[in-house]
C-alpha cells in the first residue's frame, strides 16, 4: 500500500502556531509539574502552548504532565467488563495501581451501573482519570449499531461533569479505511472504542460521528478544562499486519484535529502505535510520529513486539514500551499478564504495572541519559556494594514484596555465599594500598 | 578516562585472516547448523573460518551455532553454590531449561563435589554445556590467593575430558586495569571469575595466570574441539559505572587473544557488556563491540539498564537484552528474579529464561525482520483471530502453565465478553460485501 507523501508533513508543521490559550488556565499547574520535572516553568509553558505537553489533573490532586522533555507516565486501564463485574475488585486495582505509581487510570468499564462504578473509582482517585465515552454509551443504547450523536454527547456531557480528567475518541478514520484494511490484515480492527464507531458508520453508512459533535465536545473539554486523547482505532493487532495507509491516514487526520483542538484551546494527547508492531518498525514509526506531529504529546499502549509470550504478555509488553519510550513516546500503557486472556486480576494490575514502570524507567534514561530519575538506581547501587539489603528493598519497585520474601535477610547472598566478588574485589583494592 | 585510539581496530582488522582450521573438523555440524538455521552452508563455512560463527556441541546430539546471521542464542547458568547445594535441584534447573529452550547451560557450581555434580548434571543435558574453571580451582585449592598455574591446568583438562563444550577464562585484564578501577566505580569489580583471577594477581603480584598458560589451554581445546570464551571480568556491576577505559582494554585484549586462538584452530566467543550497563550506551557500545571485534560471537549476560526492578530483574535484563541482541549481540544468559537475592530456584529458573526468550526473540526481529522465527507469531495471531485458545497454548512458550491456568478455556474472553472487538470489526467487513 502507498503511504501518504511526505508534503503533507510541511502543511502540518504552518498549522500549528504556538496558542496562548492552551496555557491559560495552567499557571498553577505549570509551577507544580516544573518542580516536579525539574524543568524551567517557562519552556513548560511554551511546550504546552506549542500542544507539545499537556497537564491532566483530578481535582485539587498534583498535576500530571505529560510530553516533550517530561518523564515518561503510566497509565493503568481498568473497570468492569460485561462479563465480569465485581465493584470491590475493581476499587482494589485503583487502589494498588497508586500504590505502586501509576501515573494516570483508565476506567473502562463496560458491565453494572458504569456511572456509579466511575464515580465510585473516582472517589479513590488521587491520579488522573480517562475514559473512552463511547463506550459508556454502547451499553446504554444497548446496542452498537445505531447511537445518536445526542446519545454520545449526553455521556460526555455527563463523564465531564463528573470530573474526568480526559476522554478518548476515535475520531481520526473513516469507512473508507475500514474499506482499504479489509482481507489486508490477519487481525482486522483491534480497538474496542474503534469498532464501536466503526459499527455506527458502518451500520448508516456515514461518516465518523465525531466529526460532526467535535465542536460541541471541544466546547465541554474547554469549559472544564479536560484533556483530548484522540484515540488509535486503526492500531494492528498482530506484528505481521504492518503499519499500513489506514494507520497512517489516522495519524496524520488525529494531528489535524489537534491543531483544531489546540486552536480552541484543548489539549491534546495522541494515541498511536499500540497493539502489536514488530521492533523494527516500532523505533521507525514512533519517530515518524513524533515528526508529522510536531512532537505532539504520544500515547501508547504496549506495544507488543511479539506474540508467543501469550501469558507473559506484561514482559513482551515491557519490551515495547522500552523501546516506543526511549525513542519517543510520551506515555505508556500498562499490560497484564492477562492480556489476551481475560480481565486482568489485581495481581495482575500490579505485575503489569512493575513491568511498565522498568521499561518507562529505561526509556528515561535512553531519551534523557541518567538524569535525576535515576537518583534511586545510584542509591541502590551503593547500598548493593555494602550489601545493605533493607536499604535496597526501601529503593526497589516493590518494597512489600522483598520484605515478605525475606523477613530475615542475612547479610550473605546465596548466590555466591563465601565467594562474593564484590568482597573479593575489595580486599584485592585494599591490597592496592 | 581517556578511550584508546580507534587505530587499533585498523589493527586488529589486518590480524584476522580467515582460518581453514576453524572449520575444517566441523563438516556434520556445519550441515545441521546451516539447515537448522536456514542459511547456505559455504556462508556459515566462511563465517567460522573468519571467527564470526562458532558451533558448540556436547556428545552426538544437535550442534549450535552462535553468531553473524544466526538466531540469537539463550544460555542458562545454574550450579550449586558454597552455601547451598542440592543436586536434585540442580538436575531438576536443566531439566526445566531444556524444556523451556535453553540453547546452551553454564555449569557454575562451587559447592558439594564439583566433578561428580558437573558429570551428573552433563548426564541429563542435551544441550552445550559450559564451565568457570577456575570456579573449580578455587574450591579445589581452599584458596582464591594461592592457585599454581599447573592446578588451573589440570581443572581445564578434567572438564575438557568430562567433555564440556565451552569454558570460561578471564585473561584479557590485568593488575594495572584493577589499579584504574579503584575508588572510581561504585561497584569495583563483580564477575566472579575475574574476582578470582584478580585474587592470584594481587597475592603474587603477577600478571594475568591466563596469559602464561593460554598455548597450552588452546591444545587442549583444539584437540577437543572445545570453544574458547573469553570472559569479561571488567564488566561494571551497574548502570552508573560507566564504560571505562579498563572495560574497553579487555575488549581488545580478548579480541587480540581470540584472534590468537583462531589462528591455532580454537573457536572464540567474547564476552562483553554484561552485567549492568545505561541503555543509552547499551547500544552504542554494542555497535563498538561488534566493529572492534571484526564481528565475532558476543555473549551477553544481562545486561541490566536499571537497579530498582530487584526482585524483577528478570524483567530489567529482558529489555537490556532485547537492546544488546537487536544490536549485535548473538548470545545472551538469561537473568532470574532471584539475581542479586541468592541462588535461583527451579520457578526461577523458568521465569528468567521465559523472559529471556522474548527478548532474544524480539532481538532477532530487530536484526533480522520476520523472517522465518516469526511464523510462529504469525500462527498465533491467526489461531488469535478465530478465537482458538487450545492452538495458541500450543505456540506459546509456556503451554503448560496456559493449559493450567485455564483447562477449560471458554471460547469468550472475559476481558470484553460480547463486545469483542474481533467480533465487532468481522461483522464490519461482512458489511461491505
Amino acid at each position: 500500500m502507498k503511504i501518504c507523501t511526505f508534503t503533507t508533513f510541511a502543511f502540518e508543521k504552518k498549522m500549528n502556531i504556538p496558542n496562548e490559550k492552551l496555557g491559560k488556565s495552567l499557571a498553577d499547574e505549570i509551577k507544580l509539574v516544573a518542580k516536579e520535572e525539574r524543568i524551567d516553568p517557562n519552556t513548560l509553558k511554551k511546550r504546552i502552548c506549542n500542544g507539545k505537553v499537556v497537564i491532566l489533573k483530578l481535582k485539587d490532586f498534583a498535576p500530571v504532565g505529560i510530553g516533550e522533555g517530561l518523564r515518561t507516565k503510566i497509565n493503568v486501564n481498568l473497570g468492569t467488563s460485561s462479563s465480569e463485574y465485581d465493584r470491590d475488585q475493581e476499587i482494589q486495582k485503583v487502589l494498588v495501581a497508586q500504590k505502586h505509581g501509576a501515573d494516570t487510570i483508565s476506567d473502562l468499564s463496560m458491565g453494572g451501573n458504569i456511572d456509579q462504578i466511575r464515580n465510585e473509582l473516582m472517589e479513590k482517585c488521587t491520579v488522573p482519570i480517562t475514559t473512552v465515552p463511547i463506550y459508556q454509551a454502547v451499553v446504554q443504547e444497548g446496542s452498537m449499531l445505531n447511537i445518536s450523536n445526542e446519545a454520545i454527547l449526553k455521556v460526555i456531557e455527563r463523564q465531564i461533569k463528573d470530573g474526568v480528567s480526559s476522554i478518548v475518541i476515535h475520531a481520526g478514520f473513516s469507512l473508507d479505511d475500514l474499506n482499504k484494511i479489509k482481507g489486508r490484515r490477519i487481525m482486522g480492527m483491534v480497538s474496542k472504542g474503534g469498532s464501536f464507531t466503526a459499527s455506527i458508520m458502518s451500520q448508516n453508512n456515514t461518516k465518523n460521528p465525531f466529526l460532526d459533535i467535535f465542536d460541541y465536545i471541544l466546547e465541554m473539554m474547554l469549559a472544564s478544562n479536560t484533556v483530548l486523547n484522540l484515540g488509535n482505532a486503526m492500531r494492528s493487532g498482530c506484528v505481521h499486519d504492518l503499519i499500513d495507509e489506514p494507520q497512517f491516514a489516522e495519524m496524520l487526520n488525529n494531528s489535524r484535529l489537534a491543531t483544531l483542538a489546540n486552536k480552541k484551546g484543548v489539549q491534546v494527547i495522541l494515541e498511536s502505535l499500540g497493539g502489536h508492531v514488530n521492533a523494527r518498525d516500532l523505533i521507525q514509526w514512533i519517530k515518524i510520529h513524533k515528526q508529522v506531529t510536531n512532537s505532539r504529546p504520544l500515547f501508547v499502549s504496549g506495544p507488543l513486539p511479539t506474540e508467543i509470550g501469550l501469558g507473559y504478555d506484561h514482559i513482551s509488553a515491557s519490551i515495547g514500551a522500552t523501546l516506543a519510550s526511549g525513542y519517543g513516546a510520551d506515555y505508556i500503557c500498562a499490560i497484564t499478564p492477562a492480556e489476551h486472556l481475560g480481565l486482568p486480576s489485581v495481581d495482575d494490575i500490579k505485575n503489569g504495572l512493575i513491568a511498565c514502570k522498568l521499561a518507562a524507567h529505561v526509556g528515561d534514561s535512553m531519551k534523557y541519559g541518567l538524569n535525576h530519575l535515576f537518583d534511586p538506581d545510584l542509591q541502590l547501587s551503593k547500598h548493593r556494594f555494602l550489601r545493605e539489603w533493607e536499604q535496597q528493598f526501601q529503593i526497589s519497585l516493590n518494597t512489600e514484596y522483598l520484605k515478605e520474601k525475606f523477613p530475615k535477610r542475612k547479610k550473605d547472598c546465596s548466590m555466591c555465599g563465601k565467594y562474593c566478588a564484590l568482597l573479593t574485589s575489595k580486599r584485592i583494592f585494599d591490597n592496592f594500598n
